[in-house]
C-alpha cells in the first residue's frame, strides 16, 4: 500500500460520511509496519459529539487497540487539513507523519489560524505532507455543501 | 451554586485524578439553568486515550445527555488553562462561558501558543474568566509533579 492508496481509503470514508449527512472528511491511521489500524469518517451528528471528527475517531480507536496513549511511528491520512483540535490530538498522540489532502482556510489549524504545530506549547510536531488528492477531496466537500444549499438546508 | 463552588467541584475532580495517577486537572459543565450536568478529571492514562482531558470528557458527556452537538448557554469550569485541543472543542460546542483557574504557559492554547479563540478560523469564542482559585490549582499540579520526581517517575 502506498500513500496514495491510503488517501483513497480516507476518501472512501469521506464519501460514506457524506451519505450519512455528515461533513465529508475521512481519515486512516497506519501503524509503523504499514498496516491500516483504523479508518473513519466524521460522525459528529450521528454521535451528538462535537469531538467526533474523523481524525479523533481513528486516534481513539488506534490507542484503544494499542492500549497506549501514544502512537509513535504511525501515519495519519486525512482528506482535509485538520482543525486545531485534531492537530493538537495528533501532537499529543505523538503521530510521526500527517498526510492531508485539501487545504482548509476557513477552519484549518495547521497551515491556517492557530497553526498548532508552530508554537513552543506544542511538544511534538509530525512531518507534514499536504496536497495529496486535494482536488478530489475539495470536490467532495464542495458538492456536499452545494447540495445542502440546493436543498435549502 | 456560585462560580467559586463550581470551581471547587472541579478541584475535587482534579484531586481524584491525582489519586488515580493522572495529571490533576478537573472540569465541570453547567447548563443554562445553572445545573451541573457533567464533571470529570483527566483519564488519559486509564482510558489509553490522549483526547481524554477533563474538558473533552465533560463536553462529550453533556452532549450525549443533551443529544446535541452544541451546548449554548453552558458554562465550563476547569482547573487549568485549556490546551488547543480542548479550546477548539469548547468553540465547536458553542459553550458560552469558560472559567479557568491556573494559567498554563507550557501547554495552554487560550492565552498562550495557539491562542485558539483569537483567529478568524475560530467560529465561536466563549466569554473567558481566568484566575479563579488559581493558587489552589497550581499547588495541586506542582505537588503532583514534585511527588513524581521524588519517586523517580
Amino acid at each position: 500500500m502506498t500513500f496514495t492508496s491510503h488517501m483513497q481509503t480516507a476518501l472512501d470514508e469521506a464519501r460514506k460520511a457524506a451519505d450519512r449527512g455528515e461533513v465529508p472528511v475521512g481519515a486512516v491511521l497506519v501503524d509503523a509496519r504499514g498496516q491500516v489500524v483504523a479508518q473513519a469518517g466524521n460522525r459528529t451528528r450521528e454521535l451528538h459529539d462535537p469531538t467526533a471528527h474523523a481524525e479523533i475517531l481513528v486516534i481513539r480507536a488506534a490507542c484503544a487497540a494499542a492500549q497506549s496513549e501514544r502512537l509513535p511511528g504511525y501515519s495519519l491520512y486525512v482528506t482535509l487539513e485538520p482543525c486545531a483540535m485534531c492537530a493538537t490530538a495528533i501532537s499529543a498522540a505523538r503521530i510521526a507523519r500527517l498526510y492531508y489532502a485539501a487545504s482548509d482556510p476557513k477552519s484549518g489549524g495547521v497551515a491556517h489560524g492557530a497553526r498548532v504545530f508552530s508554537h513552543p506549547q506544542c511538544h511534538h510536531a509530525p512531518e507534514i505532507y499536504d496536497g495529496i488528492a486535494a482536488h478530489e477531496a475539495e470536490t467532495l466537500l464542495k458538492t456536499f455543501f452545494q447540495d445542502r444549499r440546493d436543498m435549502g438546508a
